[in-house]
């Protein structure tokens, strides 16, 4: 599915099964969890090495589906137990969703282990668990085969449970990770300033040399040495389910940044776009649904829509 | 100030005195007003013509700001009374703003008239007051010298207010206008749909064939014939007070609209980004006074800025 020439580009990350309920209806049990999203958007535009558990009651039809995408599954245990489930609603408008409930289940006594061949990994992403988890994955990513093979770009994402809970674990995988992606509200609270470029000046002191703060339907900004980005979101008018939007967005993102096996500025910026146009694609259809059917030329198409959407011309004032 | 080429541009609306607090500070009886702030905004770009109502109170140092930046005050009541007054406070993180106190006064009996001279104006700006007004200015507006000196092109504001209020007159208005300017709240209470693309659809069913959302921090969304076009909110780090920012977007866009004599979708599009221009200027400071330091030069290298916000390279995927 993707070019061959693409790098190997390895995520962790929970997988999971999603009970949701949007003004568009309502699914039961459907693939969910931020690595599963990550891995799919990411497998149109690079080879992707999926690290996770699941319990022994998780759908054949789901492990299918990774296999469709050439999602290489080496690295998701398959454990005695039940796998991770979350249940939610939203608003109708979307604005809020609700938690109904969360099981961890097997994920609870999730200790990643890298499949040894796994370890040159030159691309990484490290979706929201416990940063202490995401610190031992880049650990193991890190012990290798020498220092020529230690990861070229690595990114995080985090969330507000962990900010509060365990911020000095967070901290320390902070000031060894390249880049961190997280929501308005998140950086908000990692680093106490309302203001967004504050925020973003603020946690890039903390280590990451480029912040993606993410802003739903407001689209992502970027903050790095090529200095600031913004990529709207695609005005999608028929959103059935945002669930998996941010992580899909990653999964453009790092997918677009392995596949051109770069992390100059300018590749970084096409990178936001490639993860806005997965995101936008991401929320027409319940779960993963639309990843199901969509297509190398489509993401093409939206790109292409994407430039005409910022277009202005470079006049004379 | 602005380019002897440009065509007038005519705008009625509030100009007041406003008390603001914000974290940066407080000030008390400075200019405000809808009218002042597109006023001046757009003077930079084109003759502006503005109408409006004040009281005996109104400072002269205001007339002469206005006067500095070529501002026609022809169509400027001067009353008896006490010039329109607003009060209000943002939050730490200007998230939210409370008003503390609104005094009409002698704007409670404003019945805007065009000075005779006036009527030929063919750019119109009808800002937010009660949408009966707003018709009469643009009934006057279209009655100049004939056919040929209809208005070229008429935009409006509005708020909840007359939305809940005055819907009725509002609908016989949209019907007439060219363009519509508010923001996301007002966009989905007047077309009763939470998505915005919806809303704008709905909304140009009503009559105005371009529609501009406005979003604050999050930029602006236009939606006309020649398909969306996103504007994100130039990144702000020292935000002073976001009054009138808005306004300053609506007299930067129409400003931009007048000197080009022109309303082609690409027109319409870099008129986008000189809104946005003027609203991030108008942040940086206190009531107008950022306009006050402003020149022609800064708004240049700011929509040079803009460009590379927004800049991205069409790569072959």
């Amino acid at each position: 599915m993707s070019p061959s020439s693409a790098s190997p580009l390895l995520v962790v990350g929970s997988v999971g099964l999603d009970t949701v309920e949007t003004r568009a209806g309502k699914r039961a049990d459907v693939l969910g969890g931020a690595a599963s999203y990550f891995s799919v958007a990411a497998s149109f535009l690079a080879p992707v090495r999926l690290t996770g558990i699941v319990g022994t009651d998780f759908p054949e039809a789901h492990t299918q589906l990774f296999g469709a995408h050439a999602v290489d599954l080496a690295g998701l245990e398959r454990v005695p137990g039940k796998t991770f489930r979350w249940s939610g609603v939203y608003a109708q408008d979307f604005s809020t969703r609700t938690t109904l409930d969360t099981q961890l289940n097997v994920f609870s006594d999730f200790r990643p282990k890298l499949p040894p061949a796994w370890t040159d990994s030159p691309y990484v992403f490290l979706a929201n668990i416990d940063p202490v988890l995401q610190l031992s994955v880049l650990e193991q990513a890190e012990k290798g085969g020498g220092v020529g093979s230690l990861p070229r770009f690595v990114a995080c994402d985090t969330m507000n449970f962990w900010i509060e809970g365990k911020r000095a674990d967070l901290l320390k995988l902070l000031k060894r990770v390249d880049m961190l992606l997280l929501n308005d509200e998140e950086a908000r609270q990692l680093s106490g300033e309302a203001n967004l470029p504050a925020a973003a000046r603020a946690i890039r002191a903390l280590g990451p040399r480029a912040v993606v703060i993410k802003r739903g339907d407001a689209g992502a900004l970027l903050f790095h040495e090529g200095g600031v980005f913004a990529a709207p979101a695609f005005p999608i008018e028929n959103v059935v389910d945002p669930t998996g939007a941010g992580d899909s967005f990653g999964g453009g993102f790092m997918g677009w940044i392995a596949r051109e096996g770069d992390t100059s500025p300018a590749t970084i910026r096409t990178a936001m776009i490639l993860g806005s146009v997965l995101a936008s694609f991401s929320v027409e259809d319940f779960s993963l649904d639309r990843f199901k059917r969509l297509d190398l030329s489509q993401i093409r198409e939206r790109f292409a829509a994407f430039a005409d959407l910022v277009h202005f011309e470079k006049i004379k004032i």
